[in-house]
């Protein structure tokens, strides 16, 4: 099968790393065209980064020569496709403008994110939300687009709350992460700050927990976005973790149920069809735990390969009406590999091809 | 001025070496007896301790000969005073005994906690509910009594919910702490279950985190304490962090505030004079501080000598009304200083003497 | 093609958890039979053990019934295997047992490991010292016999003073080790113990790190090893690290030698041509890096599926003659798979079969 | 009594403020000047400094106004003091120049450790190289002059070596160091490198290990400090431990000695009498810990308001003769204690005045 070439913008920063690790055996993607910064443009990839995140750097990526992040990247493909690792001001600057050239922008940004007419996307939540791209072709005058993928934090607190909204309707929710030191990329968060402590604070992570699921518990009509209607309050701590975000929820659902039901609905949770149809899709998406002391980072970060969910301690919530505590891999299915599963959604719905 | 003789139950234990090193130097209180197992009984402190928590064992109280866990203690005093650092089987077992036998107990253990003719005391909070002490003599037909210290983590998050209660009224509280390991006692968590990871379980915290504040905010009234009408909900999370339990609370208050007025409810909080008068108190016992990175177990948990609160992160919160964070020092605050403090009150109140 | 059946003796204990795992897909081996102490015997294997080591239970074992330690077990093969994860005390007195009966045991508890006629067997090492397995067998007039691996702090120092032996000469080797928690077993060291601390102990280790070496690189001759005569002195220091053993050497050679010829001396190295026929063992055994913080536990304990040896850090010792640093993952290379590659080895050289 | 007025050179960087907190309470020293970078200079000391040490900035220094780091700064006395904070190129510059205009310069900085005529100083160690002061001043032309304290790695190790050599001559010495993270100031090391990992490398620390011994131990005689003939090894290793340096040192001596006479030696040690008479000095310099487990850099670190050695593990080497253990605070004893201890024993030893 021949494979969309894509490129990746920002590949020398610690994400597009991960970009580049993640794509190089990809069923369906090829990576034809790395960018990066003044400084690294014009050299070989292995020569231009500073590798941090483990591993080798892919052989068939080593030696593209970077280049300057401008919409002139060849690349074939019906649109040409970008995944945009860029930090946020400069994705701000450019990925509009790789938007207005033709390019498909897959970011894991966060610049757009609350940008209306921009799907903030999860395969497994959303899918739908994807027909915002007509709406902002059209606002913009585009050829191509931009999709986001939400903050690695919402991530891993959304999914029960999108199975108990479908199920018994989503009120509120009140948020408090214990987050990984590899969110805040490299060299992040020094090690004098963490060792034998807590962080209670991430920089605008509160309000991103607050507003981006919101959007994405919204529903799709008349080509836009009407937001969900729910209160939501959010505190984001840094723990001495190297990877695994734990989310504890409590959320207030459109009827008290109890924590049988709610399992029940976490249970029986079946994605999108698509969802099925997409090659780095595992094969259980949201794993529920019944031991009282789970989910862990260390020992659930890695399920499914980095991209399912694991849920546990769901109980009756007498402030609220059930908490539940939920962990993803920050940077796998809270950054690039959920960028590359939505990239597969936009194939499979078309919008992405060759 | 003439020392008041206390005895320590479960002496060699953890929290029995802080009560002893805590009292080698303390102004009113003297250790004349220390109590201990079986295998303990009979030899030297000195040798019948594994001494665990750092510095070196009070010369003072060396060689003092470790007695068995019974109320034949020679302790002279009106009444006898023992602190008590018993695991709670043997607390369940033998608090009451020495009660009946004419000693105060002044414990940290949780067996009595609850009971309703207990005082779950801690000066600053709730010093009016000693009142209960005639309740309960009456009710045992003891001359003695049995006072008891709150759970370490309830401990951390229930100074400003005392202050919003009195300002603003209280109606619900949830709550989810990151506490230390040096709760858990030696050798407690395995390393391998800590070292980069987070435990989302503390056997039984959860339900005291709900329960107790119920009985410390209760008004005292007619000889017994009218639990306070508040819902509660709590989360205890295991940290790799040492000492300092941290707490995330967001408060349903009796009216919506503003983060300023929670703020200056705080800032302008004076404790129960009384508190002024006990010689282990610090001088500044809420420290508010207005950075958003703090508090910080590792920054913060040393402040008053282990024993101040100190608080921030306070904020409107959109699901409930105000959110805040805090902390104390489990094993001193949370557990020896704390029982300390009640023994103190107790003497300023005239419970205890000579 | 047809397997060879095999048992694991203390089975429900973690190192026996990680035979269990390890074995579950091995192209050789197919684990028939568990033992376990007297409160698991009679269960099925999932009942009776508590899993700690991530992942899950293999399917194919998790309904065996776990049986009585004892030389009962039915297993055909010639002779039957065993793999011994006993604890030391369990492993003295039952190993001879099973040998006598005669079972091959390849075990990875440290009983028997000084004993002159026991190879102390590491395949790249010193695959010859099964000639032990004749002059043991005589010694003791067994059918079957013993086979052990050394220590896993032995094992991440011991392949660069192998090589160095073969090139140089080796005369005395100075060995300072950083090990990792799971070295420990579960529970293991206390979290109090190892935040934010070093412990420079690990009972029997220092002893183990000087006197395993001087077997392995020994010479088989006339059907004994003649001990390598070689000074040596450790110090082994437990670190706040999961897996991975650390070691910092520096050896005295038979003559003096620059850095460039000892790092040429490790890139040159070739395994034993037998080593290569063993299905276990990685493509890459001895990987040396030559940047200057190399090796790192979390960085290299993985490579060649955990059983490659990552040395780095070669230099000219001014005191001896060169040092360097090596690291190997001390539950598999250092633990349960280092004793299947030697069950392995006994396939390839005719030992055992079916 | 009058105190001696002082300056701090690079006052608002870490060990500046290490500095400013120490010498708030100091009996015979008054900050009276404090400098800083372009960026600060002429702010109060409160507004240009990051505080990050902890507790909080000494009131009688938090106004003083932060001045250029040059040789025009008004302090009274015979020289004027000032202690140098300034980073390596900044101290490179610098330091001469204000030793040239008079000044007394007593630098925690590695630019001019290894200056033939700088006095390497450690008072227990070696007080009379101060004698260079008098070779330095002819050499330069200067009325002031320049005393450096060692890297803190080698203070770690060298009180032993010292007192081995005394006693038993000293040949060669092995050094594996465990660094404590607040070594490499803040942030440092990122937290990415260090959780569940261990760094085998700190920037140019093997070489001052190596080095700085020699000319420490070396004898002062004819104005010149003859280097002691001592062969050294090191390997600096960073551990996610706070503070504490941990040193595992073996020593070649001038005769083969038991473990007996080398922990006799160090139990019967005594300092220099002059040290005696420094009142940062603690009560005992050298603690002897026989325990298995000790020392540890958590438990042994702030044994003497962190300005003792604390020594254990000594025991017969093999390969050389003796082997031990060390640890001493590095941003104490190791950085700026051990800078205002050399201020301490100029002030005795007539070099410093009013």
């Amino acid at each position: 099968m021949k494979k969309i070439p894509v490129g990746v913008l920002g590949a020398t920063g610690t994400v597009g790393q991960r970009f580049v690790q993640l794509l190089a055996d990809h069923p369906w993607f090829e990576v034809v065209a790395v960018t990066g910064s003044e400084r690294t443009a014009g050299r070989p990839f292995r020569e231009g980064v500073n590798w941090v995140i483990g591993g080798t750097i892919p052989t068939t990526i080593a030696d593209l020569i970077v280049q300057p992040t401008e919409p002139t990247l060849e690349i074939t493909g019906k649109p040409p496709v970008v995944f945009s690792a860029l930090p946020t001001a400069e994705a701000r600057e450019w990925e509009p403008k790789f938007a207005a050239a033709g390019y498909a922008v897959v970011t894991n940004a966060s610049a757009y994110r609350m940008t209306p007419d921009v799907p903030l996307l999860i395969p497994e939540i959303n899918p739908e939300h994807t027909g915002l791209i007509a709406t902002q072709r059209a606002n913009n005058n585009w050829q191509g687009f931009i999709v986001a993928s939400p903050n690695c934090s919402t991530t891993s607190a959304i999914l029960p709350m999108k199975v108990f909204q479908d199920t018994f309707g989503l009120e509120a929710a009140l948020i408090v992460t214990m987050q990984a030191l590899s969110g805040a990329g490299y060299p992040g968060v020094s090690s004098m700050d963490i060792i034998d402590n807590v962080v209670p604070y991430i920089g605008g992570e509160d309000t991103k927990l607050e507003n981006e699921p919101k959007k994405m518990l919204g529903s799709f009509r008349d080509g836009a976005v009407q937001f969900a209607d729910i209160r939501t309050s959010a505190q984001a701590n840094r723990v001495p973790v190297i990877d695994g975000h734990l989310a504890s929820v409590s959320v207030k659902l459109g009827r008290h149920v109890s924590a049988e039901e709610a399992i029940a609905a976490l249970q029986s949770w079946q994605p999108p069809q698509i969802c099925r149809e997409l090659p780095t899709s595992p094969a259980e998406l949201l794993v529920y735990r019944s031991e009282s002391d789970r989910p862990q980072p260390r020992l659930d970060r890695d399920t499914g390969d980095g991209l399912a969910w694991t849920v546990g301690k769901v109980r009756e919530c007498d402030v609220l009406d059930i908490r539940y505590m939920a962990i993803t891999h920050n940077t796998l299915r809270g950054a690039a590999s959920g960028s590359i599963l939505n990239a597969e959604l936009l194939v499979k719905q078309g919008f992405i091809g060759y």
